[in-house]
């Protein structure tokens, strides 16, 4: 299977800790990596997993707190210092340009590479970033200020050819990619060999949501249905739950509701406030209503 | 003997990695603290240390280079969320406003304290910060952009009294602070009784000398002279002279040439290329000049 893993360089809240940074991730789509948040101490972060720093494609910011970009100026300028030539762009909400571009002028002014900034709206839901292998489209969410989730969805893959089938009817190496692409064979006496005997399904399409800083939004549960993987921010245990509705954060309870609702194949809880030693009662509460959670760690890979 | 210690957070040169962070330093004289740079992490690096963060008093920038002010965001904002309500004073070289003020006023639009960026003229030495224990004073550099070092001179403290002394000669305790002081006693019958019979020395006053970043800078070693200890860049091995030369930097031995000339007690050897594996052969040329050197390391705490 073509590789789609998740890289967890940061899950923490506000307060970084020695122990745990701010929001990153690394989506690593077949050796293509699409960087989520940008947290201080991010490349550092980066650096430990052993990715190619080159291979990364874009950087997709969910909203402008310092937990989520504080890392942002210091990656951008080791690119330049590890001699990217490769454009990169990032996207943001509105503020972006306005926040970050003086500090990249000053900062980064004599740079190797572009730095394309793109601010979206986070109101609606829309494609940011294509090509062959991935879509990317954001995830409208509500939090303080404006912010927005992203959601990866894997391009189909060509089906499976069946060697003996295709050794059996004598179909020419010419005409493979036809067969790949879902094309009968017809036989010169004109019969036809429909194609779900010379092929078998090719891997079935993975997607992963992002969902980080959010209250409770149950409307995101339409958009993400039946995603492979929902990363779901759980700042706060249920005991919490008015605290996380006044500063527009979610509970593990209401992660897990989402992903119970959008019927999701796993969950994983990030984004945990400092005030809780262990995560322990969070996973609790979680699990209680869907199973199939796990918690966050700085280091963890989820493969899907 | 009164507490002077410095604490390195980080003394890596432009790339951080995970083994070392850029520059970062807390000096901690008498449980006042006081920090030099902030590299990308110091935060986090701050917080391993348990010194306490309300216990610092003031933030000084060497320069405006990434690998020394990434930081600063990040624990500024930190410094809100733990409910600072001190205000802090941030000095640093022309274009500190300019640099940081925007991005102050945007994330941390909501600080409970106050943020006081002083910008200083680099060119010439001066005191920036003075209180009861210490006074620190500017080093001009030679750096691509203005830069400056900081010295730290620690106040006398007063002599230490001969309680015998006192005793014998039925001093009344309202005369202690004097006697501290200097002063001679008159006995009731006119006898002059010297200070040096009733006290003994207070303790050396000791100093430290930040210098980095700069080219290899002779002139510093008068400003200087009889250091207790000084932390000098040595970015590059003999090897690389002409392009610590290039690019504004010192050599582990220029380093040491300095402090030999300076007379100072010790030499830490700081911000270090990552083109290094190991720092022995920076350490062993600097030895050949200035035997009593070591190397700095992230965590590494330095008693004077």
């Amino acid at each position: 299977m073509e590789k789609f893993e998740i890289n967890i360089l940061g899950c923490g809240a506000a307060l970084p800790t020695p122990r745990r940074l701010g929001s990153a991730q690394v989506v690593n789509i077949r050796e293509k990596l699409f960087m989520l948040d940008c947290a201080e101490g991010a490349q550092m972060a980066l650096r430990r997993t052993h990715l190619h720093f080159s291979h990364l494609q874009a950087i997709f910011l969910t909203h402008l707190h310092g937990d989520h970009v504080f890392g942002l100026l210091g990656l951008l300028s080791t690119f330049g210092l590890l001699g990217r030539i490769q454009d990169l762009h990032v996207y943001g909400p509105s503020d972006l340009q306005h926040v970050f571009q003086p500090q990249i002028d000053y900062f980064c002014n004599d740079s190797p590479y572009k730095i394309i900034l793109h601010e979206i709206d986070t109101k609606t839901s829309q494609v940011v970033y294509e090509d062959r292998s991935v879509q990317i489209s954001t995830l409208p969410l509500s939090h303080r200020i404006p912010c927005c989730g992203y959601l990866f969805k894997e391009k189909p893959t060509p089906r499976h050819i069946r060697r003996d089938m295709i050794d059996f009817y004598h179909i020419p190496i010419s005409q493979i990619n036809n067969i790949k692409a879902g094309m009968d064979w017809t036989l010169d006496d004109g019969t036809i060999i429909p194609n779900d005997r010379l092929t078998t399904p090719s891997a079935p399409v993975r997607s992963y949501a992002y969902c980080t800083d959010t209250i409770y939004r149950p409307s995101i549960s339409e958009q993400i249905q039946g995603c492979t993987c929902l990363y779901h921010e759980a700042t706060f245990a249920q005991e919490h739950a008015l605290l996380a509705k006044k500063t527009y954060h979610s509970t593990a309870a209401q992660a897990a509701q989402i992903a119970q609702v959008a019927q999701v194949q796993q969950l994983i809880l990030g984004h945990f406030s400092s005030r809780y030693l262990t995560e322990d009662q969070l996973l609790q509460e979680a699990r209680q209503i869907f199973p199939n959670t796990t918690l966050a760690e700085d280091g963890r890979k989820i493969i899907l």
